[in-house]
């Protein structure tokens, strides 16, 4: 693993999802194929990318109920505590409205609602994720959004996998669509004869879903465009290589484009982890996908000070972020930019991906600089109400006439005037 | 005015700024040379498009202490009275985080912090709104940025609005930089020379400004990218036909491409408000403005019942409603998507644009769905913080482990198993 001084700087990768011109081509022409053609499209494209000849897009309730009775019961359980732990977590990110009311009889309030229907789009394959089911669902139901849709791209018999259904029964989500890439988002966005639209389309997933998921953003909102998974982790004298490593490589084996980055005062420390990845990889079943992201984006800062790795964190942002040093807490209170902090050795960050009740869909790139992860807050919309009284009316007309004729808008002006225009019978 | 059945439909209007291919090709050439030459490519664009010959980016103290001088001291006061309110009313939304602790010695929680620095666009000429200057720095200010940068297009003098400079003297605010289009967003995102690049750009603009936010989004964060203005209300017997229609006419006045729209079940106001927006238009200043906005974008519906007027309201989604009839508030309770009401006919729209205290920056194009007002929580980030025992690790281990393999992770599962392995004096 590359090994560098921290005083020679840190350098931030930055990977968005742009696509080349002819992926975003090609996911224009697919949203408006399924614009024009609905369901026709959408088995078209189940038989050309897929390989799968559906009869119907809906997962039926029966077949649900096999998945289930097929899965394992112990992982059921752990789903199921786990769904547990992740609702009390998010639970308390319901937020409540206000009211102000003034003197003269006026009152200004904020009112939250939940969205009303929400998409969660699952990647197939491998990477049918059951944890993102859960990660995706349960902030939307703790939002108290009505209507949530699973939609995720069949196998070439026309299932889907047996984890994602159990998830959503665990979850009681029913409704449940076979599809993939670019025309599952835009059947979410748009609606097909058999898809009803949804307002917020989450989850992650391949190029063409992130590229679909840039060109509806506005007629339906979308969570981040999540990019390549991060780990950065601060450790001194006090951390233990093969915990480093194993970490490390946690992410590592999510993406080769994946990076894990420790920052270190300890040479000891820097040396025994390199060797440790080395050893752990030769035994790593995703060693080939994790090999070369500790390559390409594996790094060893060694800085001479705590402080300095604290300041070369902030710079990363980095999506997860482990504290494994003397008096880790303190080192956690001057984090200011980081996706998820994890405090202390018992605190690997695989068990906030499955376990702990955080959300495990975390801002990437550096954005945790103005982004969060995913949540309740993303669920849900404010309306501004305003209650003018005649009173307040009277003590301000002329002060907000004024400020409108500053900026030009007579029109305005005369609006807030007219309530003391005579009136004839008019109305 | 238009008048149509509600019982044949609605039309329901999207106007995304998507720009040309040529526009959006401009702007990534723009934003490019900004990145390349910083300054000398900003007085460049300056000199171009501003017609400003600039010495330097910068407003000065002594620029701005000579704008508040040469200010109207009524309108200083307006201004200020309006901040005031606009402050009380988002000092509510402040956030705060929260820590769940387990028996097992663990905890979870939520660390609430403001993101760094916050950069405002404020639109040039007749646009340049001192209104615009409070909706947007407030909220920033309120949630705790703590550096808050406005930039602005320069008049071929070389100088900003006397209002906007005094705005940002109101509020406190000293950073303030000469620049328009995309060249000043590409500034904001990425710095120069002489202005450091912040985390979120916010503020409305034309569309090479709504552009450039488009292309740098992800890199920083921006606001909403906002449409026409819109607004509906819903009215009946009860309401004034010539407060009606200049409340239209005052969204009119804004852009051609605005929308204003009346639902009643009243054929007699429908008529009346027909002819008070041919009176009222003939002697509005804006009136070459207006008036294709409310030929091509003014509708009435008639309604049978109020019912069918509410329904009408929320697929419209729209950024202002106006509620004028009896029992206003009992209406308002039914609105379920709508970016800002105004309740009862002492509420005109222009009053939340300038001084009730609510945010004027909403969402248009019905995003009302699914977005909000601009608010505190935009200027806010999470971080999710996981601290777990060793008993906590030690119950949920293997729980854990079985999840990550599960999904194939079998580098996950190891990563929590290794703080069990043997220990050799590695580190």
């Amino acid at each position: 693993m590359k090994v560098t001084r921290l005083s020679s700087g840190i350098s931030i990768r930055r990977t968005i999802a742009d696509g080349t011109g002819q992926q975003v081509a090609a996911v224009k022409e697919i949203i408006q194929d399924v614009r024009d053609n609905g369901d026709q499209a959408m088995f078209r494209y189940a038989e050309k990318w897929d390989g799968a000849k559906l009869s119907s897009l809906r997962v039926t309730e029966e077949e649900i109920a096999q998945a289930v009775e097929r899965f394992d019961r112990q992982l059921l359980e752990d789903l199921t505590e786990a769904a547990a732990n992740i609702r009390r977590y998010h639970d308390s990110q319901q937020q409540k409205g206000y009211q102000l009311d003034h003197d003269d009889g006026s009152y200004l309030a904020q009112r939250v609602t939940a969205i009303e229907s929400a998409g969660l789009y699952v990647p197939g394959g491998t990477a049918a994720y059951p944890s993102s089911v859960l990660m995706n669902v349960i902030p939307a139901q703790v939002a108290g959004v009505s209507r949530i849709v699973l939609i995720s791209p069949p196998g070439k018999d026309g299932t889907l996998s047996d984890g994602v259904l159990a998830s959503a029964h665990i979850l009681g989500i029913t409704e449940v669509y076979k599809s993939g890439g670019a025309q599952a988002i835009a059947a979410l966005a748009y609606g097909t004869q058999s898809i009803a639209p949804v307002d917020k389309i989450t989850g992650p997933g391949n190029i063409f879903v992130a590229l679909a998921k840039r060109q509806v953003n506005g007629d339906v909102a979308i969570d981040m465009i999540a990019g390549p998974s991060e780990i950065a982790i601060i450790a001194d004298d006090s951390a233990y290589a093969d915990e480093v490593a194993a970490d490390l490589l946690s992410q590592a084996e999510h993406d080769p484009m994946a990076s894990a980055v420790l920052l270190t005062t300890s040479e000891k420390l820097a040396d025994a982890v390199s060797k440790e990845i080395e050893r752990q990889l030769a035994s790593l079943p995703r060693e080939a996908i994790a090999s070369p992201a500790m390559k390409n984006h594996g790094m060893i800062y060694l800085g001479e000070t705590i402080e300095e790795l604290i300041t070369a964190a902030n710079q990363l942002a980095p999506e997860h972020l482990e504290i494994m040093t003397e008096d880790a807490e303190a080192v956690a209170e001057k984090i200011r930019h980081a996706g998820a902090i994890f405090i202390g050795r018992f605190s690997s960050e695989p068990i906030g991906d499955y376990f702990a009740g955080t959300n495990h869909v975390l801002p990437t790139n550096s954005t945790a600089r103005f982004s969060s992860a995913l949540s309740v807050y993303d669920f849900i919309k404010r309306t501004s109400i305003i209650r003018y009284s005649e009173q307040a009316w009277q003590n301000n007309k002329e002060k907000i006439a004024r400020l409108a004729r500053l900026e030009g808008l007579e029109g305005h002006a005369r609006a807030v005037e007219s309530r003391s225009w005579e009136k004839g019978n008019q109305s």
